[in-house]
């Protein structure tokens, strides 16, 4: 996605070979007309599929999600990461570690939320080791929904989780897909780069 | 605001005199058309206001105040609740208690995206005790931008943050104001209830 690719590079922050920053636009501070630009870019991806749920986790997942929600008519359901107080037993769960915060988190989603008969596009901002997407996954079959496909704003191409995805047979949609972020230079796998 | 008061009634869960559950539209399951309903009316409220920023906290802020942001033309900024590694120290920090969760959480915004000369939305789903509306404000003060108002979708106008926060001379927008959730009943503070 040009415009998604044209925002990386003249704001996202190369900080090592592995980590991209990117809360100029899409973890920290959102940029709402480029969350509208991908949220039109997902609808048209998955508007033939028949979706009636989107999944996604707290917190950077939700600005992209509900944009694409508004736009293809469907509610968002984003799986919280610690169980709240307010919420009760009546909740689908999963453990999620992230390598980059170095925790394990509980997952969980309300099952009043997702239910057998729902098709889900599973959302999320970036795919990397891919131990969000797993985390989801398991609570869509717990829910024994079914899963249409994968939509990510930003994928680590060079990192594990898009293949362990795709090679089980998943739909993944990813808007940007980076090849490299050596020597400070972001390089997507399709051939554009920084310089 | 008419739309959202029909919601709560539909739709939200009276679980004791003092919790309303609003977890099928606003901070678990979200209504994207009701998202954007309540971008509008806030964007119709402070519109002559110059806004330049809209501050929030995650996760449930997120929606109403990216779609607000959508409508006036701003970022909006996501106040972090725990120090993720990938960010330095570049930070304005401050603390805010749940009392729901009973924890105390530092929730931090990088100096990056809030300047002096700022004109600030402080925007949050809940008002309740006014804690997290404190830990934002203080880091309104530290970064030297200005406060222009805070909007909220559901105050809890039986509890103290409301008032707390007006009595600063702040102008706080609620767009719906629960007078009592006695009886299970939700009354708001124009009188209608779901009787």
């Amino acid at each position: 996605m040009k415009e998604l690719h044209e925002k990386i590079i003249q704001d996202g922050k190369v900080l090592s070979n592995d980590v991209l920053k990117v809360d100029a636009f899409l973890n920290h501070q959102i940029d709402p007309p480029l969350m509208q630009a991908i949220g039109e870019e997902f609808a048209a991806r998955f508007k033939e599929d028949g979706i009636t749920k989107i999944l996604t986790i707290e917190s950077s997942g939700i600005a992209p999600a509900m944009m694409t929600g508004l736009i293809i008519g469907t509610p968002v359901v984003f799986a919280r990461k610690k169980k709240s107080l307010t919420m009760s037993d009546h909740l689908f769960t999963s453990s999620v570690h992230s390598f980059t915060k170095k925790e394990t988190n509980e997952i969980s989603v309300s099952k009043d939320f997702l239910q057998k008969g729902d098709k889900v596009l599973l959302m999320d901002d970036f795919l990397a080791n891919g131990q969000a997407v797993l985390g989801l996954l398991d609570i869509i079959e717990q829910a024994e929904a079914e899963l249409v496909g994968v939509g990510i704003v930003i994928e680590k191409g060079f990192q594990p989780g898009g293949a362990m995805i795709r090679e089980k047979g998943i739909r993944v949609e990813s808007l940007a897909i980076i090849q490299s972020l050596e020597d400070g230079k972001v390089t997507f796998a399709n051939g554009e780069s920084n310089e």
